[in-house]
């Protein structure tokens, strides 16, 4: 590959969390929310991959049920996709890079690409291209390199990458020694003082024949259920229908677990860009503007005598008297309320509603579920 | 009057209270709101005042505007009213005591009529009968009781009564050394120790013509007004329309100041039934049920290690985390989040409401406010 070609995003949207409920929700998950601007998540990454000197069109990996979203969030942004590939069930990202891969190499094995996950917020976009930069040079010499995220703060939220010895001839890039699971909090501010570990940020850049043939030697299953998923697959003018059994039958591995972890082609290169997963409201919190009170504001909403509040209408006007540190989110359909620092902990919210729904009272989440069916019938 | 005569409720519906908002606006408020069960607090009054035996049928009086809630409300508890008695501007308690007293008086002038706010909470009903009972003693011999409720803490957010001399043959029932407004927590703090102040209730027992005397020397501006509203009066199947000149042109005073702190005739029966007058959230949490996290739950509402907490949905689902002490309410047009402790400073919130509400964005006040007008242009 010459410096010059174009590198091809490949945008990962098929996530299905719930940790921003009640914002996001299965019919609705963060890649399409407003979150932190006009813009939604996904429209925000595919902003991030536009210079086209730099970037191919993307290719866009989600959900069947979220096709139309999608492009229609692209459509609005004018950015032509590559391609939208469906997947006709969940799965998790190794699945959705190898498909990539294969599009990619069967145009030029040696072409980059670079896996994106459509959820997640980069303050310093500038930041972000030119370590985009740094890691294309790194992985045209067969590299895959992962972008590893400076930690700020003993985060518990996020796995970590430990960096290995730097790489010869690569300004800022490092062998990975090793990946470790989202610690305690103890264990978190050990690697938060080491120095030598940073946040796996789920970023990747490499180029498609190699992915390829690490996912043979790694997870060969995964690549010959994901070629057999592409050779039968359903392409019309919009997307590119994986073949349903094919695909779903598979390991259900993310691109960590099934290559990053047993590869030793990989590489890190350190980041320092503003980065966050959102995975939390209080992670959105800490990225959003604030007012001179300390309060992130989005929508209809009055604060009164109130600081450090994240106060988030999406429906009808919010009013916060004396408040410290809480967490208000509002939607049309459900209302959750909670200190910030205790955002992490939502999952309890959510196995709460399911909980208490007994068929005649639905929940929430149960009405969301029960429209999918509804489509799917 | 024998004492087997039958007294004469009389409903105070005419408030325009905006201490619960959002459950209470203009266009709805607190009396006809289902606050502390499956009545209004407008039914509860009702219901409070329906033993035959005891009392006659209520006159009602309300505003023009909420003729038909009070009406609805009623029949639905077949409590066919003496008669609902329309104000065509809001007044104070002076003017509805009066044109009360006036049209009991055409009947018998020695009937007695009891004044009843609309919107306060009673948890002891047989008490408050007891208590009326007792008080119906002291009016028969020409007083005007009033009722105070028996302090349990130094509340500020009530008017207090001081008691005197106990009166000679009236168990229970005392003069009135002093009226006082609404103190600060140090004076309220000392009247508490003191143990002869009372909570002024709002509620007041008078024989009709021994009110028409008191108003007559005190503030006969008020009796010649009522007088007037009454004799241009527009009565149809429903409803008695004060006539709307006449009843404007008056002192918009309450009775309390109109007339109480000027007789000397006023007599007190000091009451201990767990009243409250449900001024503030944190009122209504006070006579709420609770749950064994000291939570107070009203509607669709998912509570999470959380305690001490007053969660109101009249909206979509509440989902509270990890909160300590603090009061949401939800409605359809707007949401409150504040610590309990906090929510007497609730006119703040409507103060910041109005403040920004630029002709473009409405608030929530304001667009009941504008459908007000509709109604009346």
């Amino acid at each position: 590959m010459a410096a010059s070609d174009p590198i091809y995003p490949v945008i990962l949207a098929g996530g299905q969390g719930q940790r921003l409920w009640p914002l996001s929700r299965p019919s609705r998950p963060k890649p399409f929310l407003d979150l932190t601007g006009a813009q939604s998540l996904l429209q925000q990454t595919a902003a991030r991959v536009a210079e086209p000197q730099s970037f191919a069109a993307p290719f866009v990996i989600c959900s069947h049920q979220h096709r139309f979203l999608v492009a229609e969030q692209l459509r609005r942004q004018q950015r032509e996709p590559q391609r939208i590939v469906l997947e006709p069930v969940a799965r998790s990202t190794a699945p959705a890079a190898c498909t990539a891969a294969l599009l990619v190499a069967a145009r030029d094995p040696q072409a980059l690409l670079l896996l994106l996950p459509s959820d997640h917020f980069i303050a310093d976009e500038t930041g972000f291209r030119l370590a985009v930069r740094r890691a294309a040079e790194v992985a045209a010499q067969g590299r895959i390199v992962t972008f590893g995220a400076q930690p700020d703060r003993p985060e518990t939220g996020y796995g970590y990458i430990q960096s290995g010895t730097s790489l010869p001839n690569c300004e800022g890039a490092f062998e990975i020694a090793r990946f470790v699971e989202k610690p305690d909090l103890e264990t978190a501010k050990r690697y938060l003082a080491a120095g030598d570990f940073v946040w796996n940020s789920g970023m990747f850049l490499s180029a498609a024949g190699v992915l390829l043939e690490e996912m043979s030697r790694h997870a060969p299953e995964i690549l010959e259920a994901c070629k057999a998923a592409l050779g039968g697959a359903d392409t019309d003018s919009d997307f590119l229908r994986l073949e349903a059994q094919a695909f779903a039958d598979q390991p259900d591995l993310s691109f960590d677990h099934a290559v990053m972890e047993r590869t030793e082609r990989g590489a890190v290169v350190p980041i320092d860009i503003g980065w966050s997963d959102i995975g939390t409201w209080d992670a959105l919190y800490q990225v959003a503007d604030k007012d001179r009170h300390g309060n992130a504001i989005q929508g209809d909403v009055v604060a009164v005598e109130s600081r450090g509040c994240y106060l988030h209408s999406a429906s009808v006007p919010i009013a916060a008297l004396g408040l410290d540190g809480i967490a208000v989110v509002s939607t049309p359909e459900a209302l959750l309320v909670c200190p910030r620092s205790r955002a992490q902990e939502i999952a309890k919210v959510i196995r709460a509603l399911e909980a208490r729904a007994d068929g005649t009272t639905a929940t929430p989440l149960d009405q969301d579920r029960r429209s999918e069916d509804n489509r799917r019938a």
